[in-house]
């Protein structure tokens, strides 16, 4: 059963403010609490007995069997999946020599949670293991954005940092890379096999203070180049196309 | 002012089956209302005075002034941004003619509102004019869907059928795309300028019944190819990585 104190918690969990101060967050669904718990540590794990008698065990500093209706009031999903965990959120160093030889990711204020999740799972479906995020972007560990990767976040480490400095500091070992409507055909450009690549702003796109910093400007093309179609592409979409060109040319 | 007749309308057509009764839309926000004004009937344009004041004509049936508190609570938005429209639904014809020489997306049973709404954006970037939909995929008109193809809906055909009888009689005129796990690698593989790419439902893929009708079966590879990572990518950024491979040969 669920305490008072329990609840306050978990509830208190769907703000940031909360997370951060308590290094918390919650996953739901059986297949990623089970990948989730493979790279951080499961404080506690709070489940059906249907759940508990119908999978493998997941270790976890303390354990809780609820009801289906118990479930139902602290969930955030439309309809649970008998399992809730609150993990510890990682803290997840690098170096710059972690960075060389790369292809990392910088979001420059991608404020939708739901973009955010999924540019994730792009990273790491790409293989892409350090994704930079500017401090105002939205946070990789609000429920939507966790459930939205699929269990990606287990691979790929997310940074907040002061993101015009650091990529002040990368500028001199890396090429940076964006997205521009002026930029070079990125079909026919010369790609390098690391760099870090630039996303900006679902409305306003690459900040003018990071554009300054950026070395190749990449334009995606429309199709055909010369009829009117939609004026951009959603973020998420665009880092994923972005992505798969530096890929498939290795 | 709004009648209370226009607010239980309104409110209606959040429902699927009242958009079908009426063939009636909702769209909201200037840019978006302005886009699919070029291509649909605007049957109510609802906007506040200081809308009005600062925008152009849009020509519509019927104009309708409310305060910010009226909008707010007819509004789907968060933050309403001044006006509403209420488009009506196009009869989106077409002949198997319309459909050589180009290249077509096929969804088999894409459930969620935003990606459906996210592959309308992409299909209209990658200048696909035509959308063939199974009838238990999400709808096109619904308000969330509408709002996320930022204004594609206005370029791109959506026409919902009986999918596998669709690909059933195209099957002998152009080759029919799909993603598998055990496909033949997109990056080498020949791919055609015209034909239909299929692309499943979000969680279970493409449905067996039109699996067996798929002639070429394609993989995305995931990089890199020997470590585990995602096992799938979101259902959007699959197919803009198909599209975006097909129209970057040409």
């Amino acid at each position: 059963m669920l305490s008072k104190s329990k609840i306050k918690l978990i509830t208190s969990l769907l703000q940031k403010k909360f997370r951060d101060e308590t290094g918390l967050f919650i996953a739901e669904g059986g297949k990623l609490v089970f990948d989730l718990s493979s790279s951080f540590r499961c404080s506690i794990l709070i489940a059906t007995v249907n759940w508990w008698s119908e999978n493998e065990k997941i270790i976890s500093d303390e354990y809780i069997t609820v009801t289906e209706d118990e479930l139902k009031k602290i969930s955030n999903q439309k309809s649970p999946q008998g399992v809730m965990a609150i993990f510890e959120k990682p803290s997840n160093d690098f170096t710059m020599g972690d960075l060389t030889n790369k292809l990392s990711l910088a979001l420059d204020n991608v404020q939708d949670p739901g973009n955010l999740g999924t540019i994730i799972r792009v990273a790491d479906w790409f293989g892409i293991a350090n994704v930079f995020c500017s401090k105002n972007s939205a946070d990789a560990y609000s429920p939507k954005t966790v459930q939205a990767t699929m269990g990606a976040l287990a691979r790929v480490k997310i940074h907040y940092l002061d993101l015009p400095e650091f990529i002040k500091n990368c500028n001199n070992l890396l090429p940076i890379y964006g997205t521009f409507m002026d930029g070079e055909n990125i079909y026919s450009k010369e790609l390098t096999e690391s760099g870090i690549i630039v996303m900006g702003n679902e409305g306003n796109g690459i900040s003018e203070e990071i554009e300054k910093l950026i070395t190749n400007r990449l334009l995606i093309p429309s199709y055909p180049s010369n009829e009117p179609s939609s004026e951009s592409l959603n973020v998420s979409i665009a880092t994923a196309l972005v992505c798969g060109e530096f890929r498939r040319r290795i």
